[in-house]
């Protein structure tokens, strides 16, 4: 019998928790299809008082995570902190020196320090997984890294983060406003107090640069993400999309494009029929689009503590089991340093709302502007203001702007924003316009 | 630089010329992916001569399956013959006898044979991988296998059958019958000149057997298996499944129960608004349910030469690097023999359309019938009869049966035959009842 492999586990929130938990209740299971067993065997956190609803007794504790990362006893440093700088980094990096594969959950770390880290793991021989980073329980990263590893990827695109995907649904369902159901997000525990790196689309770029780097073979790279959150989402917009035949989602979006690896974050209009489409409240979603196949699609619980140790302990499992894998699929000297393709460059087709000052001529305007930046139109829809049956531009009712919808068929960002400059010039619209990108499958 | 992994193709028709073609055009990525070269150095089929749009003049051609199996030169053996016997069964085991990594796409032989060649490979140290033989290009059997070893599955099911899909998409999309579908997928190719191993739920069953093998580690066994196919659906069952909130699929469904493992494959009514019943045309999805965490659901191509292709080639990707995994993701010897949970003993709602004789007392003596079995309904829907606004039982109308539809709450399977059987002697109902098994979320 081989001898089991020893975890020294760096925090004890909700995941943390849960991972000594998981670990207890598929003991032999896991001891069967490992060879051997898997054991907890010291730990550290902030508080050790604090009660967790485990027990905690039979592990040996130790003072900090930077001790636990070296310790002598255990094999594996299970990182589960939090945080990209200070104590995860230094705690993670000390672990890969003194050859301690490490296991982590850790988005913003790998977003920040991936590729440092990576190299450091490969030069010690040792693995560096965090499934649990990106995704939760669905099993993203060994389906990038191994499960298509004989193809190349054109796309990848997901829903990476629950809160956004929760307000959207709730918004689209009881048509209610973003401010009212980022409330709710809050008071169900899905939304922090402090909202904006959810909703403004921050903890999405970070997965995405996971994400990204795994598909692409390039070095993660955050900064290189233009990232646009749901704040300005407002229900028309979602009923706009419901009668055009979409749905509105905050993705992440990776792209090979031949200026570069095009990355962006952004609400977006995705063909109602799509499996992305369907993927309603909490739940994750992520599409990857691989050269001369049709899309694969992998739907699942992205966060809480049982989801998130499903992932860190099957990355456990491999390490068990034996399986090194480079951690970004590629040796990190092989990792490309990916050309940003700049969003004004971006093509797509737009969903553009106006609201449309009411006099004549405002429609030639707004038309001729389009066509100076060679902007054709799919779809237009005058919506119905007020209550009168049809909105047009009577000349007996008061002024007050319409909204007017816009579909374009494909553009580029730089054309559609250079247009609505323009029309907001000439005074014949009201307000900011709002403008989602489209994302045909 | 490590020495290439060497394989040795058996079966050219379009998946074998696809892996080819993959693992030239992806040859530089893998070799950095996997640290090594793949290179096919031998080949053989039926036909040598055959035009296969590929240049086979590069590689050794080798007389018959077997040869190749055991070649020297060889370190991995793909096969891509098909058929649960010999060729095929002897030349894989030849293979793992002779210490070469096996790589097969066949589910019929993996579904009768696998356990035994299982236990041959673990004898031989060498992998046998069959990402293919399952779901396409859909990395299942590394999920189920790797992705979430650390999780105790409860039920796992699927669309494994493209063609099926394919018929009842266009049958609710269309309002055509089975027959008309099953012409049409004839001609574009998508169901064999003889259907009955799709349309029947056989090639469905192959793969449901090697899916709950690797779910609940127990032995491989086809004949455990329920299987009843989609040649009686018919447009109103659709039409009835749409008006009730559920969309008709055939699924494949291997569920834990106290009375061991059910594993059935039929007509399965699912609530619309899962990822499962989003799935159309030919494109396969499996939903996992593991304890504790929200079902995960991977959606994708499960036919084809390209996608097929996919699943191969990150098999012979996962050799070269030096992974072997147990093929069932236990050992052999930890394999339970399942019980087989018996069909009449399975627990679920139904869906049942009668044709009610029209005359008084037909709803009496089922309901009575019903009652007698202990089976209470959710709902209670009767058809508009011919062109009448409401069929009812209008006694100016001819005696024609009247559609009535049924949705049970839970019931057991050998409690609806029966209730059945007693409303059929009963001669209140014309024709066969439709049953169709309800899967919930």
């Amino acid at each position: 019998m081989v001898a089991p492999l020893k975890i020294g586990l760096a925090g004890l929130g909700t995941v943390g928790a849960s991972v000594v938990r998981l670990l207890d209740q598929e003991r032999s299971v896991l001891a069967a299809r490992c060879g051997r067993g898997i054991e907890v065997v010291a730990v550290t956190a902030r508080s050790r008082k604090k009660s967790r609803g485990i027990d905690l007794s039979r592990f040996r504790w130790v003072a900090d995570a930077r001790s636990l990362a070296t310790d002598r006893e255990i094999d594996v440093f299970v990182e589960l902190m939090g945080g990209e700088d200070d104590p995860a980094k230094s705690a993670v990096a000390a672990a890969l020196a003194a050859g301690k594969s490490v296991v982590t959950a850790n988005k913003a770390l790998l977003a920040r320090h991936g590729v440092a880290l990576a190299a450091l793991a490969e030069k010690n021989r040792v693995a560096l997984n965090f499934e649990a980073a990106v995704g939760g329980a669905i099993p993203i990263v060994k389906t990038l890294r191994e499960g298509l590893a004989g193809n190349s990827f054109v796309r990848i695109y997901g829903i990476l983060n629950g809160t956004c995907n929760y307000i959207l649904t709730r918004m689209e369902r009881e048509r209610l406003s973003f401010a009212a159901c980022l409330k709710d997000a809050q008071r169900l525990g899905y939304a922090e107090a402090d909202p904006a790196f959810d909703v403004e689309g921050h903890d999405t770029a970070q997965k995405l640069a996971i994400l990204a780097s795994l598909a692409f073979g390039a070095k993660v790279n955050p900064e290189a993400i233009y990232v646009e959150g749901i704040s300005s989402i407002a229900p028309e917009d979602l009923d706009a999309a419901a009668d055009l035949g979409y749905r509105v989602k905050l993705l992440g979006v990776a792209v090979k494009t031949k200026k570069g690896i095009e990355q962006r974050v952004h609400p977006t209009m995705v063909p109602r029929e799509t499996a992305i489409a369907q993927v309603m409240g909490v739940t994750n979603a992520v599409t990857i689009d691989a050269e001369g196949i049709n899309p694969i699609t992998l739907v699942g619980p992205g966060a809480g503590g049982a989801a998130t140790a499903s992932a860190v302990v099957s990355d456990l499992g491999d390490i068990a089991r034996g399986v090194r894998t480079a951690p970004f699929g590629w040796p990190t000297a092989r990792l490309s340093t990916s050309r940003k393709a700049p969003m004004q460059r971006h093509e797509g087709g737009y969903y553009i709302r106006l609201a449309a000052v009411d006099r004549p001529g405002t429609f030639a305007a707004i038309a001729k502007h389009l066509a100076a930046q060679k902007i054709s139109l799919e779809s237009i829809v005058q919506h119905r203001r007020d209550d009168r049956p049809h909105g047009g531009e009577d000349p007996r009712s008061p002024a007050k702007p319409a909204p007017v919808i816009l579909i374009t068929y494909a553009t580029t960002e730089d054309a559609v924003r250079r247009a609505l400059k323009a029309i907001q010039k000439q005074g014949v619209i009201a307000g900011k316009p709002q403008l989602i990108r489209i994302e045909k499958n």
